[in-house]
């Protein structure tokens, strides 16, 4: 039987699921049975109506729910976690994958969702019944479980996040200067994902210089702007701050923000260099300013409001992508369901300034243009990039990709012969990348355009990368179901890029071949350049119990140069060189 | 008995607790009992628990509720909508009342509820058993309703409100000028509190000249820049604009905001006047920006968020006063649960800047000072005034009042013989009227410092007033359980004021005794200048059965001048003089 893409993303009971599967516990914790003969209790059952136009909806159990026992319910809650939530959300109301409210999967039915859940959708659902990820009782469960109200998730506020915070070494405690002899600059911050941990490799020698226990599944890592400090930040949301210039780097302090997240980023304005770190989580929906040097929590900002179009309140807005601006003392923040983009001034907290900017729904990952002034950021389940000027604090434009369900990383930067500068995507939804003008000033009728669009290997990317330095454009194929081509990479040559009628050349690389792994499905994810920009990384990512590694390429002659395998080097995925990275260099 | 001053408040069964007691009903309105006999029943019976150090509710019946049913728990919705939740909340998280939420009413158990809700407390809660305004029957509900999770009342958003917005007539319908031979500035909106009315009478004559539908219970008048357009908003969060320039002044549009709601405010900045509209929502916790002309719902921005202190998040941080700044084209709303004063930039809709500002918590009424720069407000259950500085849109100042729960409505602003320019508050909880230096410049050691405080009547105050035109300061006490307190006014000569040494002497006005009204017990509330500052007005407020009046009171000589009845006076609130509020003239 073929695999799927997305199914071999094997994942690690996190702490992070063992606390909600915990918690959607304690809901049902009570074993007596509670006594229902001693007064009209039709008068407590809850159910769903409408008062008028509103729609009213009582958690509960409902006539002709199916049964499920506390610990089916608990085991639900933990799958759905793990497998569900980040596409569909904590309370269901949908985001890149499809709402699964009851009043939706009581109208599909338990047959239909026990038949989705196994063969998946080419619009991007998992099969996880065929692909062997979920036995065919864990489906029926599944199926079972989404009949029934989502347990509503516990807030984790200040007294939460102070309980979790600890300082390991004091700033005063740190070393005054840097005691190692590491090229810090030209470090790749790596994420093992099921072991929940980084891995710090060197980019000349590439050796594994330390590997330190993080959150789950780290999702990203960033740079202090002095290039001192690095924060990662699980999807448990546990943040990990490391000091590089220790003898050998660790963590210094480390915090949790909430039950899920996905996002950390530090100040990078001139005079605010190291001093703020931001964060945002999944749930609860908020985000969270604090200290650079401590991550002492000084102030957590909800982001619970209404959707920037219909105007109706979502309970669950999840913060995705963070960045600091070049331009100003703020952080664009983005706000996935409600589709608004905040920029956050971060010089007074006591009178905390934003501006909340109406983009477009479901926003996703994004970076700077070339110029850094503005950020490029996808609205994926809408086709869309949004622009914001970060000079201005304003919308410049909202452009559709042509494609489907655009998922850029950070994006790539270059100059194209024909359009000059632009920013490039690829998709998840389909094999075509897209390139948008960022050059309102030298080249004004193609800004914020969508100058070319071509194909790549296929559907399922997940990033697509080049540097200032390279004369090639690099995008991944991971989540495409056929194995040789989520195994593969494709490479354009931008000085051989023409007019828009003909569609670019690519080479294809066929990296996991080259990684020599025969287990599994090994997938390749997430090109990242080295310090100035020679040599091209690749994670070869397979399932937790089998090989993984990393081919590194030389960058000029697009060939072999190193394949880097060691046993610690457990599920890697996003590899952050620290100079790109504190740079916004892509 | 005697009866206490909350408690002749009767309440006219208002369309938003019908709306709010109906949907309470859906909840319940299955009538079918449940089938608990196919399974683990035991599994859906939700429960109150915690996760480490994290509180987790869940609606529902628990083990020991008392038994109600679908009936009582309806009519125990609406009493506690209409009764209860002005000072307790809708979610019962406390504000101006103490919490009642079910971790705290099933420690203090059913008897403690039945007689506090009996004989009240001299804290403030109405002894509403005693006093005749509930029965026994009522009383024994509600400590039965206060022992079950509150119902979960539903949102309001961009789709209710177009579905409740009417343009009566279309701004290019209306006059180009004028139409009728109305002093306009002196005419005084005044609520009909019961009636869901508001009368203008006009300021020279003492004539009504005409008496319009609005809301349930209007909270406020407030006029736009040009004094053309007359805005209403009721307690059940209707708005009525009315134009002043037709014939016979009537509304021209309405719209309703969400179930309960206290402000409306027009843009007064240069060349803003007339042109944008906001009104704040007690439930949904929100503010919606409209358009000026029209009432056209543009913006709905949620204040759900966290606390500023505590930084934990609260579902209902209901929207209390909103000022219009003059000196930038920003709206200044205060959230009283989360004690934030958001200061709201209606430039530009679509890239809505805000600035935040941590003041305090249970944020209530307060005006400008003389100068308009400063804006000042009642944190009243923490007893501080707090001070904004509207052109640098930051706190300047948080000051104790030395008093209990000050509610200075918008305050009263005079040049002290000795301090200098002072702004007055009264108070709720005590007799006490706190004088707050507002003049950093003139008198920088008194600025936002309570530079005086004096007794008045007794408690139970709720306005106090002057007018620049006028030596004197005059305080109700509204609330106070004394009949003859509450029957009077309290008047202090400006020129006669001293040092804080020596409390001014105070001159006792029998304002319900002049009314002649007979019955009830006629409550004196809100002086009101007309335009001149010649005369005051006060509100003699009876049952909704029984007879009201306003008295006018000749500002020189404390002489009474005139008391206007009329069949169509219904219990008289506020009433707005249009050229005093307009300019913030107080």
């Amino acid at each position: 039987m073929k695999r799927r893409a997305f199914t071999a993303r094997n994942v690690l009971m996190s702490s992070a699921a063992m606390a909600f599967a915990l918690f959607a516990g304690a809901v049902y914790a009570e074993e007596k049975p509670a006594d229902h003969t001693d007064g009209p209790a039709a008068a407590y059952e809850p159910s769903m109506t409408t008062l008028g136009q509103i729609k009213v909806e009582i958690p509960g159990r409902k006539e002709g729910d199916p049964v499920m026992t506390q610990e089916e319910f608990q085991k639900g809650t933990q799958i759905y976690f793990e497998r569900c939530a980040g596409c569909h959300g904590v309370l269901r109301k949908g985001a890149t994958g499809k709402p699964l409210t009851t009043d939706i999967t009581r109208e599909n039915g338990y047959e239909y969702l026990q038949s989705f859940i196994t063969y998946g959708s080419p619009a991007g659902m998992p099969n996880w019944g065929t692909s062997g990820d979920m036995s065919e009782a864990d489906v029926d469960l599944m199926a079972r479980y989404l009949l029934l109200e989502p347990p509503a998730p516990p807030e984790f506020g200040m007294p939460e996040m102070l309980a979790s915070w600890k300082v390991i070494v004091k700033p005063e405690d740190r070393p005054k200067e840097k005691m190692n002899d590491w090229d810090i600059d030209n470090l790749f911050s790596t994420t093992l994902r099921d072991a929940g941990q980084v891995a710090l490799i060197d980019g000349a020698t590439y050796e594994i210089k330390t590997v330190i226990d993080t959150g789950y599944a780290v999702h990203i890592s960033r740079i202090s702007a002095s290039g001192r400090y690095l924060f990662v930040i699980g999807r448990d949301a546990k943040i990990v701050m490391i000091d590089l210039w220790m003898e050998v780097p660790a963590p210094v302090a480390e915090i949790k923000i909430g039950m899920e997240a996905r996002s950390i980023e530090t100040s990078k304005f001139e005079g605010w260099e190291d001093k703020i770190a931001i964060a945002g989580a999944y749930w609860p929906p908020q985000y969270v300013i604090m200290d650079g040097d401590t991550l002492e929590p000084k102030k957590i900002v909800s982001t619970r409001g209404n959707i920037y179009d219909e105007q109706v309140y979502h309970p669950e807005p999840r913060v995705a992508a963070i960045l600091a601006s070049h331009y100003k003392p703020e952080f664009i923040v983005n706000v996935k369901e409600t589709g608004k983009i905040i920029m956050v001034d971060y010089t007074d907290l006591k009178n905390l300034k934003t501006v909340e900017i109406e983009a477009e729904r479901f926003l996703h990952d994004g970076g700077l243009d070339g110029s850094k002034r503005y950020f490029i950021t996808a609205a994926n389940a809408r086709g869309k990039l949004v622009v914001i000027d970060t000079k201005e604090s304003k919308l410049a434009a909202i452009t559709e990709t042509g494609g489907q369900t655009p998922h850029p990383g950070r994006g790539a930067n270059f100059t194209h012969p024909v359009h000059g500068p632009v920013w490039a995507t690829s998709h998840l939804g389909d094999e075509s990348v897209a390139l948008i003008g960022t050059d309102p000033e030298g080249h004004p009728d193609q800004a914020w355009k969508i100058v070319d669009s071509f194909p790549a290997l296929g559907g399922g990317s997940l990033f697509i990368k080049t540097h200032p330095n390279s004369d090639h454009l690099y995008t991944d194929a991971t989540l495409n179901p056929d194995a040789e081509t989520s195994g593969s990479v494709a490479v354009f040559t931008i000085s051989k890029m023409g007019a828009a009628d003909v569609d670019p050349e690519l080479v294809t690389l066929p990296i996991a071949e080259w990684a020599g792994i025969p287990e599994g499905q090994p997938r390749v994810v997430q090109p990242e350049f080295n310090k100035d920009g020679t040599e091209v990384w690749f994670s070869v990512w397979n399932a937790k119990d089998k090989e993984s590694a990393i081919v590194v390429v030389d960058d000029k002659t697009l060939e072999l140069k190193k394949v880097i395998k060691d046993p610690r080097l457990v599920t890697p995925t996003g590899k952050f060189n620290v100079f790109n990275t504190r740079g916004d260099v892509y």
